[in-house]
This record gives structure tokens, sequence and C-alpha cells, in this order.
């Protein structure tokens, strides 16, 4: 049987918080001197727990256990967004530590156990760049196009911690029975509804549009109400009706947001010309994205011609949904119970390294709370015992996927 | 009787808008070298007309026709809005030239016209100043304490046409039987009703809300639909339902504006916590104006406690509604009639230095058709037998007011 030791655990996380410390946060985005500590710091702590260890072309960190396999895959990201949260990445990243040394310790020779911590989930330069590169999703040539926000070059970050000569890490084909990524939830639910894990189906889709509707500006007291084209009116009753509608039309986890709005030329005593919303919604259901986007679409074309308008809608960003395993998630379920630790299914409405993953392999997460849904801040928090039972739950998890 | 000559009248007009001409326009702000040199040219046409005249301390040019009275005061501005067109104001300061001129001519001792081209009815120092100084509304220590929007000192700028020692021009009780002004209509109506003079029953009054919904920010991928407090959605939600209620509120002439919105913090994947409108609307009606205030407080009110975050309303500007007089627009109504004009009764939905007279004195308006209903554009312009019959009609005013 696998034992996890609960104060190495919170012992090791506590000690990676303090690479790029900031208050009860870290800042230690993608490629900072703090990550690439942090990484150095995570490669002689796998080193230690026997694993075979490297850092790789483009920063990831893995740690290979000992033997043939089938292996499980346990990692996440140390890189976290500037002026982020102390478990966000590092905890999954953590656990697949401490349960590749309770493996090694247990002497069960059948549970191999790989580490990985992936470079730059957060997007520095390239949201989910590592598990990408591990997956062969990205190469060499988008690799040497990519800038981040300063326009500072990630072939020059690579070359800055002489990695720029180093080969990816690539997936082993037929090692893996599973990829198992635990986080925290970076929202409210577990802790609304008392749950200590958070078993997740899958990650969210996302849709998202820009939606455009143009009309005349006039004089807001000189032109009569029949005679305006009034954009503006246009873009508030759409985004009602919307907002109306999507219920009946929704599933249980389907979440939608107007986060942005923006009427031109924006005086009090101008009709608006141009009214711009960003509309996005995110279900793990395929299905029930397009029927938000066709009800989108036709809503403001029914709208723009109520009000002598026109609608124009461009889509600027698509993400597939991602199914988890079921049976793994079958195993997790499984292993909470057999830890009186009380789970829910759940979505996640973030994105993961396990969104790249689940493309490749088998792949499984779980969640423990966030304390008041907080993430992506220094606020961001986790109940000791929940982050200790969550690894108590994948540990055993790990036991029943590889049958140890 | 009193016989206008159109040649006379345009060339005059055309003159005047060479002073500052900008494309089709004129930039004449108050207190530019443009705005002076047009006055001192003003000055001097109308002492050719005959007139007792003088520049008075804030800019005003007054020019006084012969006689004890009762007489009409006739006239507007001619300062422009910056890139403005060449007839909004201008047009009915030389009405009132050329009709004091056509009085004369006529040999009718009983028609007396006094003419004034108020000084900054635009703003540029202080909406409204020529005629709220004549009116005594203004004083020295307000003059003292204005600036414009660089900063730049009132009383510098009289300073520099010499002014400052100046007396103002005040009015003189009892002198006037009535306060008479044309203008541009600067909107649509007209044209869109093929009427040639518009007959304004008031300047409407003007209510102006800044409304801003309190929610709070979560992230729009992890926080169940239930557990938000959106205020964006509040906002839409709110400024539907208020433009779907104001009709059955609304008078024949009411009008009502949104024009501004914007989120906080503005990003697509954060739910809004605060989402702020500008709210404005306008009638004659001061019932009216209330109704839609109240209506406004309900529906902010009802809309925050339904989806969970505050509503406040500020109050941003409060105009009140001025009436012009009945037995004028009779006058104007029976003169247009005797010119075969087409007219229709209307507010205005625009400020006029007729506001501030009203208050003072019987007044009166006359509205010509404004091409397309632009205005406070260089492109602003009015056919020239509009403006030739607008002050034909005008003429015919003041004979039926002066029983001449």
């Amino acid at each position: 049987m696998i034992t996890i030791d609960p104060d190495r655990l919170m012992g090791d996380l506590r000690t990676l918080a303090q690479f790029g410390k900031l208050g009860t946060g870290v800042d230690r985005t993608a490629f900072s001197e703090a990550d690439m500590e942090a990484r150095r710091w995570l490669l002689r702590r796998m080193e230690e727990a026997g694993l075979a260890v490297r850092i790789d072309g483009v920063g990831n960190v893995v740690g290979r256990g000992t033997g043939g396999g089938p292996a499980v895959l346990i990692g996440s990201h140390t890189d976290s967004v500037p002026k982020g949260g102390w478990l966000d990445g590092s905890m999954g990243v953590i656990y697949g530590l401490e349960i590749a040394r309770a493996a090694s310790e247990s002497g069960n020779g059948a549970i191999i156990v790989d580490v990985i911590s992936f470079e730059d989930e957060e997007g520095a330069y390239k949201g989910l760049l590592g598990s990408a590169s591990f997956c062969g999703e990205i190469g060499a040539e988008e690799i040497a196009g990519t800038r981040n926000i300063e326009g500072k070059s990630l072939t020059d970050a690579l070359q800055a911690h002489g990695l720029d000569d180093v080969a990816p890490e690539r997936l082993e084909k037929g090692r893996y029975a599973a990829y198992l990524e635990a986080h925290i939830e970076q929202g409210p639910r577990l802790e609304a509804q008392a749950k200590r894990i958070g078993i997740v189906t899958g990650i969210v889709g996302i849709r998202r549009f820009h939606i455009v509707f143009d009309g005349q500006a006039d004089h807001a007291g000189t032109t009569p109400m029949a005679l305006r084209k009034d954009a503006g009116a246009a873009a508030v009753i759409f985004a009602a009706a919307m907002l109306g509608d999507f219920p009946a039309l929704a599933g249980e986890d389907t979440v939608w947001n107007i986060g942005t709005a923006a009427f031109q030329p924006g005086a009090a005593n101008v009709v608006p010309s141009r009214a711009s919303l960003i509309v996005e919604f995110r279900d793990t259901s395929m299905a029930i994205l397009d029927t938000f986007e066709a009800h989108v679409a036709k809503l403001a074309d029914d709208t723009a011609r109520d009000l002598g308008v026109t609608a124009a809608i461009e889509p600027s960003a698509a993400i597939e949904p991602s199914l988890l395993d079921d049976a793994l998630g079958a195993h997790m379920a499984a292993a909470a119970n057999e830890h009186g630790a009380d789970f829910m299914l759940m979505p996640s409405g973030a994105g993961h390294d396990a969104m790249m993953m689940a493309r490749h392999m088998p792949s499984a997460m779980l969640f423990v709370p966030s304390i008041s849904g907080r993430s992506h801040d220094i606020a961001e928090d986790t109940d000791e015992a929940d982050i200790v039972l969550g690894c108590q739950v994948m540990a055993k998890s790990v036991e029943r996927i590889l049958g140890g």
C-alpha cells in the first residue's frame, strides 16, 4: 500500500512557495529567475526520490520512475500567473513527487510513477507550452515565432537559461496507463456544496464572440425616437434577451458571461453609433455550445433587424471541450470512498495541461476546494487537511489504476 | 409693411461665414480672434442699419432701434462650436439685422427692432454666458471664476479683447414686447415631415443620470451562474427593461438615450464587478420627466435586488423645461399661414439663448429645416429658400406682435 507522508508533502509545498514568494502567494511566471530556480530545486527533489530526471528543451522538469511500465504520469505546472497563488499547478506537481516517493517506499515494483512539471501552462509566452511540446503538438518553428507580451522572444528566454540546445522530452508511446492531474478548484463550488474532492468529468470548451452593432450617431435631444438607429439600444436588448433565454438552453454546468460592453462615440447626448460586447460561454458538451452559438447569431440578427442597425459576430476564441476518462474517474471515486471523502463530479471551467494530455492518453483530474473560490491571486489558499486528503485519494487512485 | 431683402440677407450671412471659415462651416468659438472679428463686423453692419450699437462687457453685440418701445428684441449668437456650421446662431442674428433694416425702411415708426448677438452660447467658457449676463443671472464673481477646458480664465479672455472694463448691457425692463429667436432645427423632424417652418413650443428639460451597478468580479469559467453577482447582467437587464417601458410613459415628443456603457474589470472571462450607464431623457413636461425619473429609480432598484447587486443613481444634469409664449407662437403661426408656409409645432431638443430669455420676457422661437438634420458639424446647411422664408415669417410676426 502506498502511504503518503503529510508532513513531507506540506514541507515540499511550502519550500516550493519560497521561490518567487510574494506575500501569501508567488510571482513565478515562466522562464523568470524564480521559475527556473524552482525547477532546479524540483529536479533535485525528484532525483532524491529516486527518479531519473532532466529539464528538457522547453523547461519541462521530468522524473521517470524505475521500470518499463505501465506507469502513471502525474503532473501539472510550477510556473504561475503574475501575483498568483502558491498552490495553482504546484500542488499537482508535488502530489506527483510525494506519490512517486511513497510508491518507491512501498516496495511494490508494479507501481511506477513518473512526475512532470510542465512549463508555461499559464501562457507568459504560450499557454500549455510544456504539455504541447511533450505531446509533439508544437514544433521548433512555432516556438521560434513566439514572443511574450513585452515582445521578448521565447527563443531568447530558452537561450538565457541554456535550454536552446536541449532536446524536448516527448511522450513515450505505450508507457502510460494514465495521466493524472490534481489542482485547486479555482472556483467556489466544492466549498458551496461542502465537498472535499471534485472528480473532473471534462474541461469545458469555450466559445467567445465579439459582437458589434452598428447604427448611426445622432443628437439625442433633437432626433425623434422613431428616426434613430441606436446601436446601444440594440446591444442591451440583445444582451438582456440572451441572458433571459440561455437558462432554458443550458446544461447543468453551462456558464456564460458578457465581460465587456462599450458604446461609441460614448457621449451622454449622442445616440450610440456602435456598441460592442464580448460574450462567451463554456460547457463540456459540443451540442450545448452549438445551440448557444446558433441562438446568439439568431438573436443578434433579429435584434439588429428590429432596430434598423447591423450586427457582426466575430469569433475571438474557440476551444473544444476535453473529455476526461470515465474509467479513471471511477477509480478516483472509489479511492475517495475508501478515504471517506465526500466528492462530486464537476467540469473544470478553467484550462489545464490535462486538456492537452487527454488528446493523447486516458487522463483524469482531481480538484480540492479553493477557500472562497479564490485563484490567480495571492489570496488563493486551501485547507491543509484538504491538500493532504487530495494526495491520499490520488495515491489510492494510482494503486487502483496500476492494480497494485 | 416690412419687406426683407433676400439678397442682402444672404449676402450678410455669407460674409459672416467668412470669419473663422473652415471648409463649408466655421470655427468661431467664443472670444477667439475669428469670433471677435465677426462681432466687430456685425457692430458696423448694425450701425449702418441705423441702430445704436455697442459691444458690452461680456462680448454681447447690441443694436437698439430708435424709439422708446414697445420693441421686439431679435437675436441669437455668432459664436460657434469648434468645427461648427455656418448657420447655427448666425442665422438668428442676421434675421434680426435684416428685419431691423427692413423695419426702418418701411417708415413705420411703431416697429422698433433691437438686435443682439449673445456671446458664448455654445459654452467655450460658459454656456449661455451672454444671455445670462443680459438677464442679470451671472455676476462678476462667477465670471471671475470661469475657465475654459484648457484652464484659461474668462477674465483673461475679456482682458485680451479690452472688454474687462466695459459695463454689461442689461435687459431694460418694460421695453420689450417679445424676444424672438430663429434657429436651424439641428434635427431631422421638419425635413422628415416636409415642413418648412417649426414653431417651438418649448425647450426641453433634461435629466441625466449616472447609474452604477456594483457586484462581484469572479472567474467566468469556474463560478456557477447561481453564485454570481453580475453587475453587467444587471445593467443590460435594467437598460432593456427601461427601453421597453419608456414608450408607454412618454409624451409625443419625449426622447431618451443611453449614451455610454462600461463594464469593469472588462475582461472576457471575468464576471463584471461594476457596470455604469449614462441615461438621459428630455421633455417639455415636468410631469413626464418626474415619471421617467421615478421609473428609472424603481427599475434600477428592482433589477439590483433580483441580481444580488447594488445600484446607485447619481444625477449628473438637471435642466428645467422652458416654455415659450403661446400667444407669440400663435402670431408666428398666423405669419406662416400668410406666407403659405407649411409649419408644425415642435419642442426644441437642444438648448438656446431663448431658454434664458423666456425666464424674463415673453419669448418665441422659429426653426427652419436642417438638411439631413445635421448640426454642430461643418456639413450643416439649410436650403436658401428656407432661410429666406424663415426671415419673411419672422418679419411678419414682428408686424403682428407690435400691431404695425
